[in-house]
């Protein structure tokens, strides 16, 4: 199989270095891999596979000969880039929020609708890791029994916000435990030893950005917009690894041995739900795994067609890079 | 008003050291304040409004005299030496989960519920911290248009699990940070950078213990079990205040006008609620106050009948000390 020409747009950010480890651990093939970030980053070199390469500025001219780009730079960015990079003849795979809604666009999770890729017109949308880390355990359940209402609250790391944010939950956290200051950069509350709403806007509905994008972007995925969806979604003080709460209405009743055997025989999930060990699914575990760990698996005892499970992914790899990278695998 | 003889039992523990805190802030009547403890912690002092104490050994001796005992000293303890108190002339408002669903045993919120106070035979149980949390927010909802149905996610903050847990979060962290082993005494699992379902034990019906807790304790406290109620119970990396998040189904539709209204109105509850500076609900905040804080209100645009809240109390005080001593300047 002969490689790709490759272009990541981003690379220095937290999904951009994630992407190189994706594409090594995966061997994904490629014949040249060109590394993008802004002007900022110009000079400062990445590796990959064991090489040095220099980080180049992101320019109109940067996607010639480009078959695939990998986007993770922020919206304003993909809006400006990603169609000239689709112009010049690349697929992009996009990280952000710009192209998620545009109809014409794929808006995909491989093990959901993978279907959905050859539609594109050069660009495919990567969904908002929230919205990662739910459909593909949910999926198998949707396949199962319909879903009918989903009300989830989520338990979000802080790499979601990017590398920066990372490096602000260790640094207030050190000057929490030394009685010092908290300095704020990217999140306007203290996150060490805290927890808030996600940072977005609120819209009218009262939900934030991050609430409406779980809602749209499940819907489109799953090509259903009847899933009534509720979600909150938190800022947590871990690092990498989403976690999320998820109450569930099906359209039937259904045994959890059913639910269980759905979940077991899904792919990028796994089962871990040991009472015994008191062994549910932990960011921690989830961190630097490609699977969404799904555990504490309940019915409702007042309404026999609801049940319940709790859920953990990495945010920076399934939630983002992997999913990424497993769509250009479908190119 | 004379004072009366007060004993604290398990005063060396995180919600007995927040009972002395309440008592003194709020100027309770006391004549005389015994500070009881197991035989461990003997010839230890604690303060109080500014005079040192010394620590004795909890005896079945130790209630002669006493006319209020505020228990906090686990389930155990509570089972052995609450009685012997009553029968000695106290009433005992017990912390611990030993008496709340006894019939005979009032479970008071005062908020919510202090008519149930006078029907005590000696003993009243005060509610599980994510219980209070809960249902003093929930309760004017409830008033206003019933609730039917409650899915709720907690955000558990480690002072639950008393003042080893808050030490074994601060080491935790601080090793962490240092790059060494994480020791591991009160948690079974990492809660530093981390976070899992509570440690409580699971039941037939897939609910921990205190999930389970919070659905039985809601209805006995309403007075009213037809309640539907799905907990999920999160242990996160905070100090001392519990953060929900709140799903509700209610008879009728509301407007949020006539939610926040109630909110507004009622007893313990401040409304945090400021889209344009992203201001909620947080841990921080609600630390070290007295009130449930209320935010993130929100109407559900799949169903005219439901809404959802975000809510942080301070899980030592309201959640445990001040909700038992509210219950003490009732009697």
């Amino acid at each position: 199989m002969s490689g790709k020409r490759v272009a990541i747009v981003g690379v220095t950010g937290a999904v951009g270095a994630e992407m190189l480890e994706v594409l090594a651990e995966r061997d994904f093939p490629i014949s040249d891999l060109k590394v993008l970030a802004s002007a900022r980053s110009k000079g400062k070199e990445v590796s990959f596979n064991g090489n040095k390469l220099p980080v180049e500025e992101l320019t109109a001219q940067s996607f010639k000969g480009v078959e695939l780009a990998l986007f993770s730079a922020g919206g304003d960015r993909s809006k400006e880039f990603a169609p000239i990079a689709a112009a010049a003849g690349a697929v992009v795979v996009d990280n952000s929020s710009a192209f998620r809604m545009d109809p014409g666009t794929p808006l995909v999770v491989p093990e959901v609708n993978s279907e959905d890729i050859p539609g594109h017109n050069g660009i495919i949308a990567n969904p908002n890791c929230s919205t990662i880390v739910m459909v593909v355990p949910l999926f198998p359940i949707y396949k199962l029994a319909r879903i009918r209402r989903v009300v989830v609250a989520t338990y979000q790391a802080v790499s979601g916000a990017g590398a920066q944010a990372i490096l602000e939950l260790e640094n207030q956290t050190r000057a929490a435990l030394e009685g010092k200051p908290l300095e704020k950069n990217v999140f306007c509350h203290p996150i060490a030893f805290n927890l808030f709403v996600h940072r977005d806007p609120k819209g009218e509905d009262g939900f934030v950005g991050e609430e409406r994008k779980m809602i749209r972007e499940t819907h489109k995925i799953f090509h259903d917009d009847s899933i009534a969806i509720h979600p909150t979604c938190i800022r947590v003080p871990v690092f990498r690894a989403h976690s999320e709460s998820i109450y569930l209405e099906l359209e039937r009743p259904v045994e959890l041995e059913e639910v269980r055997e759905a979940l077991d025989e899904a792919p990028g999930v796994r089962i871990v739900d040991n009472p015994e060990k008191r062994h549910y699914p932990m960011p921690i575990e989830a961190s630097g795994g490609d699977d969404i760990l799904v555990g504490h698996i309940r019915r409702d005892p007042f309404n026999e067609k609801a049940l319940s499970i709790f859920v953990s992914g990495d945010q920076l790899r399934k939630g983002a890079a992997l999913n990424a990278v497993q769509i250009a695998e479908r190119l």
